[in-house]
């Protein structure tokens, strides 16, 4: 099955300790995107400006990510600076100019609202609440969020919450939403709010899957070196939302949502090995699978 | 095999969300002793004052720790003020009063220089060279260590590390004495300084353990409520040593420093689910397996 991704294309300038790069590929949508690509193919909606450079349209296309979505409006694309400090968990947003994404108001292409499974990115939430709406045989849509709009706009992500199937927050955010400290305790406050499984992303301390019944914690790969951790959480995302999507059968079990996970986590693991896009880009189920295998001889007890 | 736990025993006064209790028996040495207690004997190294509560003393007793090397001195007791908010994983120091703690003078009781195994707690790196250099047939030494020491007597931690087998630090110390950030490239760093063994301590996430060709990454255990964290990381760490020293042969292969790690990770997940050492006196053999148990249903794959 093919998967609907929603959010951001945008040009990032990024800072880490080991390097910088300018207005390079970058945006939640992206990531998705190019990690999705490696299970299944993703359909893209998003916009950029006029001066999206052609090459990175040209790559996206190459990849297998269809863009029937993916508008090229009048003005300027989205732009993002950041800078990473020591801790490589925190980015500093240096600068934001919002520009076309400013006025996106995603329309499905004909015949994408038949999309089954759906990945609405980190926009807001009234958006995702608008691409929902338009999906009229959904059976497996995720949902993520930010700092911003759990701030800003918390009524309208309550609501969103309360028509997804499953929800990615970062540790800090799912603390904010749900105002409790212990992970434990977050995960279920999360759940009652509508979803039936929550993946919380802890950075380089992996990622924790609850559902009502069953939890399951994965620590984060140890790569050699981390050049850039832009878009980690959005190829984990991506990753998790491909291959399930990739998976034959009406339900997900238990098993394949911790398999689909685990995918997510080796694949975000392979993102953050150079900056930007330019080592997801390299992602091939065999290199993924490697990267499976390497973690699992990480994790496993015997 | 016997294992020598060198580090405080102190009156520990203690706020959580959960709530709070006053001057109840802490102290690194305590906590270690106490975990190592359901797998081997513990040796107890260290000094309280005439006011320490005799029903404390008692307990130690009963639980199986050797006392021998138990001083009771002229003075007060070591106390401690703490309290935790919404980050569970940060203890914010209320006040300290070392109390007879402060002219500590570690001796080991006729007998003990011979025991193979021992755990240095978190106290002057100077004493814990003295101690080190006490020991005549060491088998297995580890230490932990703490950012006031990393700051305020670095050469002589430094010196520790040179006569150590096995290191714990938990992840901020351990970025702290390395200056690296990402945990891979730290635990490189700490093997460099010495110790074949490094386990850095990652609070809720868990731990990774680290030699020179090996890694394995532990999640943390999921509690259903903390109620007071103090304790967990000098309980991982005691239980971790009362396991290796309650293993038979000269040399402990891979396999016995990860099943060790494990038991740590279960003790201490077992200690924080009350307020100081209420559950950890609790701790059986059987407690703690069921708790392994638990924690492998939450991280296995299959």
């Amino acid at each position: 099955m093919s998967l609907l991704i929603v959010g951001s294309v945008a040009l990032d300038s990024i800072q880490t300790p080991l390097g910088k790069v300018a207005e390079t590929l970058g945006g939640s949508a992206t990531y998705a995107s190019l990690a999705a690509r490696v299970f299944t193919t993703p359909r893209l909606v998003a916009v950029v400006g006029r001066d999206f450079p052609p090459r990175y349209r040209r790559l996206l296309a190459q990849e297998g990510v269809d863009l029937d979505g993916f508008v090229q409006a009048p003005g300027k694309t989205f732009r993002w600076q950041g800078r990473y400090g020591y801790d490589l968990n925190v980015a500093e947003t240096l600068g934001v100019q919002l520009n076309v994404f400013q006025h996106f108001a995603p329309q499905l292409p004909d015949g994408w609202s038949a999309t089954p499974c759906a990945f609405l990115g980190n926009i807001d939430p009234e958006l995702q609440l608008r691409v929902r709406r338009q999906l009229t045989r959904p059976r497996l849509v995720a949902c993520d969020s930010m700092n911003f709009w759990i701030a800003g706009k918390r009524r309208a992500l309550l609501k969103v919450l309360k028509v997804v199937d499953l929800l990615f927050l970062n540790d800090a955010e799912a603390r904010q939403l749900t105002g409790e400290s212990h992970l434990g305790r977050v995960a279920k406050a999360l759940l009652r709010c509508g979803p039936s499984i929550v993946v919380i992303k802890k950075g380089e301390h992996g990622a924790l899957l609850a559902s009502p019944t069953a939890l399951f914690s994965l620590p984060g790969y140890v790569v050699d070196d981390v050049h850039d951790p832009t878009g980690a959480g959005d190829s984990f995302a991506g990753a998790m939302m491909g291959f399930l999507a990739s998976q034959r059968g009406r339900t997900w079990r238990w098993d394949a949502m911790k398999r689909a996970m685990i995918y997510g986590a080796a694949v975000a693991s392979l993102t953050i090995e150079a900056f930007g896009t330019a080592r997801l880009v390299e992602a091939t189920r065999a290199l993924v699978e490697r990267r499976v295998a390497a973690l699992r001889r990480l994790t496993h007890w015997q």
